[in-house]
């Protein structure tokens, strides 16, 4: 059996779930999870994720015919995926290893299912921990002046190889050009306060207006860097015992198990992106 | 419109989505929120809460007629709810106030949809906050000889009044005989500890065992004490700071919040009691 | 036996924990809990809690004469407190009731220990609430004309009675002159959000920038409102099935939770103020 | 500057912190952090630690001879720690890897103050892993027949070479004879639940049970398994939606962040034992 699924999104009106059902129905499938919601009942967004097994081999014309079908008597955006084809994420690392580390452990111990192709750095620093996961390291030096065309050169290394970029605590800005190429499909990872605070040295900041909580936010990269849709949060307890070095090392926990359950329910496509919110199917 | 529930019970098998789906849009009903999960894709159970939106006046005969079809065809238990008809929830009490006070404050806020046609107490320290919301206190002393009796008596005053029990620290165990009235509709909590404890005084017990967290679990009340499929349960942390009035404080806390989300989830028919567990939909 | 409660700040030498002990077993004391921190090894600032037992009658010369000539020995801010003098704590409030009524309910079972002379209000909304708890309550309705005016006759219905203000949603912002006389003696509480939302209507701002948790934040009232110490900030998660008045309600619940934390840890003498933020002794 | 650490416990009396203070002053130490605790004032037990600062060289037979005072003074035991000198802590694992990388990587990252002399387990599997890392990987093969034999080696190995030892899910259990070697100075990690589960396939029962909560507790091993002063304790949440493999996995999570927790405060000498429970030190 092949488990595939089906993320929805569309205008709400009646029967889409009908319409839906019917469609795995009839195409001899089996829904086995399904989480739906409707934004507003007069009117608003119908939002859906299905998990559904079919017998093997899969006919996918049908299946893409069945889709087809759905996408245009909705106005329906549909996102078709299997369970059994694992996506392939290439991992964007500066210097800092511990959101590289936690990814490369989940991995190894089967709980991110995906394909690492490569990692990709601007800095040769993590080779040796890379090197030790047998997966490519591929360093591509940045400069203000070289950014545009190291962008290129990465774009044309990943063209075809990656279905997710994942940015593990990668320092640099990436161009709005080379976001482009991978909408929704670019996750990042950074701190977050309560209250924010701008300018640099935020955990200097947050020890000086004594915080109580620190947090991080996980999110698709869009252009407008730190803006683009929310994936998951989390916060951790602080108090003024912890200095500066304390806060950094709860703040590198907090980032890296929210980056890994942001990565991994993007991996089992759990996140549907609309409006530039989301919604986390559980 | 008229927000109607359904929850759903029954050996998986392919095709129910789409009967219940197309069900409801016969029925000229929009979904406005669905969650469905089957437990073992190879044979396992299929469950499933579903809310959908129906033009009034509703067709009732047509609502149950369809419900009916969906029972019989797939050896389905259903349960059929308007969120406009508010459950009556009767309050048992005992000399502790602190889930009460919880209950009724969120009664009063909004927060949970019921009515509260009585409070039941064995004694009657707690009228006067309960005559402060203008509901009915009824006290039934009870002793080891009188239960039986007494249990009797509450029964005939409940009947007909009440959809649902709940025990806000009520410190009489229930016969079975009694429980047999409100299957899966008597709603317990309880302080719950890692590891457990046995005997009494399990505060003092924690505070000697040093543990560093104390919890509470809401549960269904069966005829086994305790051992009812648990709708929520949560935790707190403690330290050696806590001396054995704090940890009862704090038990308090989590005592009355776990309580008051289990009554809320089940008000709204967020959960499916099956084989001694239960779901509770999101 | 009476319990003593200091709270020392000022520049760290060695020899201070030293002396504060030898004072208090000179008062003939026995320390019943400490706690001790310093900002910096090499030149921090020294920031201490001291509880302890004394015989009673208290000789209060003694205590302060020994309390003076540590102040003056290393330039210390000392406070004193006596457990069983409950501090007077007046409660101002607008038309939500949630805070409110977690207070009085809270200082109702003894969890609280102050007094409560009196509930302010801009609104007379919640009179028969407190009216139930036999507090009383006065209006003292705010225009922008009046703000100042009426701002002097609480002054003055205040002066002598109260040694904590607590906004419990009241909605006025006060003046730096009312500010002024009670220095880290108002507490206010507000709802904070990751990423911080600028303009009105946060929740249906946090709804549209689909944020995954929503927080609270206890703070002293400086004269930059929303600027003052942090004393206790807490998050709660919500999801895409958290409409705004999901939102709302659950950002009640952890408003009311944090301020009562705030609020009983300002009533055990725990927090300190210094350098715009707090310590928090355990 | 040094910096040194002292544990205390012993019979409350007035006058216990300015002695201790007062030692540390005539020692030159100046005080950076203490934390003291009296389990009852009328009579309890006293309980302290304190962190600081002596000028380098330090007068170890100094320090000495003001500890002995203290502990004959008031009947005390006291503990004596150095933070520059590392804790040699051996791992013993099994075959399940995720508390050993947990312990590993924040070893390397700098997070967990301590040597690591070797790695002994009674399997070959994970040398690999540990390899890696350039520490020795010893494996003493166990049976029921050997396994008295093969403790004796192990203790003999570990003669003079561990302060601690750490069981990352070692699957055997020790016999007496070998914790009597390391009183308060073996940590284990098991997982927990509410309610406590007897008997094998712990995950399949909470499935079964239905539980919303599952956890992990790290303590300090005596001859009584499982039932040795608990230093850690936390929880994740859990619903219907996971499965036994997920609810594996959430525990390997608990258990690992519990246990590198415990480990952190046991090597930062913040974990004080008495009467069969723990004081962690904040």
């Amino acid at each position: 059996m092949a488990i595939v699924r089906l993320l929805f999104f569309c205008p709400d009106r009646p029967g889409i779930v009908a319409s839906i059902a019917q469609t795995i129905f009839t195409l001899g499938g089996n829904i086995i999870q399904s989480d739906q919601h409707t934004t507003d009942p007069g009117g608003g967004d119908f939002l859906m994720r299905v998990e559904f097994d079919l017998s093997e081999p899969i006919d996918r014309a049908a299946l893409a015919a069945g889709v087809d079908r759905l996408s245009h008597a909705f106005d329906m955006r549909v996102a078709v995926s299997f369970a059994a084809e694992k996506k392939r994420a290439a991992i964007f690392v500066s210097r800092l290893d511990h959101c590289l580390v936690e990814l490369l452990w989940r991995w190894k111990a089967g709980d991110l299912p995906m394909t690492i192709p490569l990692v990709v750095s601007n800095h040769p620093d993590l080779k040796p921990v890379v090197d030790g996961f047998g997966i490519p390291f591929v360093v591509f030096p940045i400069t203000p002046d070289t950014k545009r065309e190291q962008e290129e050169k990465m774009l044309r290394r990943l063209e075809g190889k990656a279905d997710l970029i994942i940015l593990a605590r990668y320092m640099q800005i990436l161009t709005g050009a080379f976001v482009a190429h991978y909408p929704a499909r670019i996750i990042n990872i950074h701190h977050s306060f309560l209250p924010a605070f701008v300018g640099g040295r935020p955990y200097e900041q947050a020890a000086q207006r004594g915080v109580k909580i620190i947090g991080a936010t996980a999110h698709y990269v869009t252009e407008n860097l730190d803006e683009g849709p929310i994936i998951e949060q989390d916060v951790a307890r602080v108090s003024h015992r912890d200095g500066v070095p304390d806060l950094i090392r709860k703040g590198k926990d907090i980032e890296k198990a929210v980056l890994a359950r942001a990565v991994r329910w993007h991996l089992e496509d759990r996140v549907l992106v609309y409006r530039n919110r989301t919604v986390v199917f559980a």
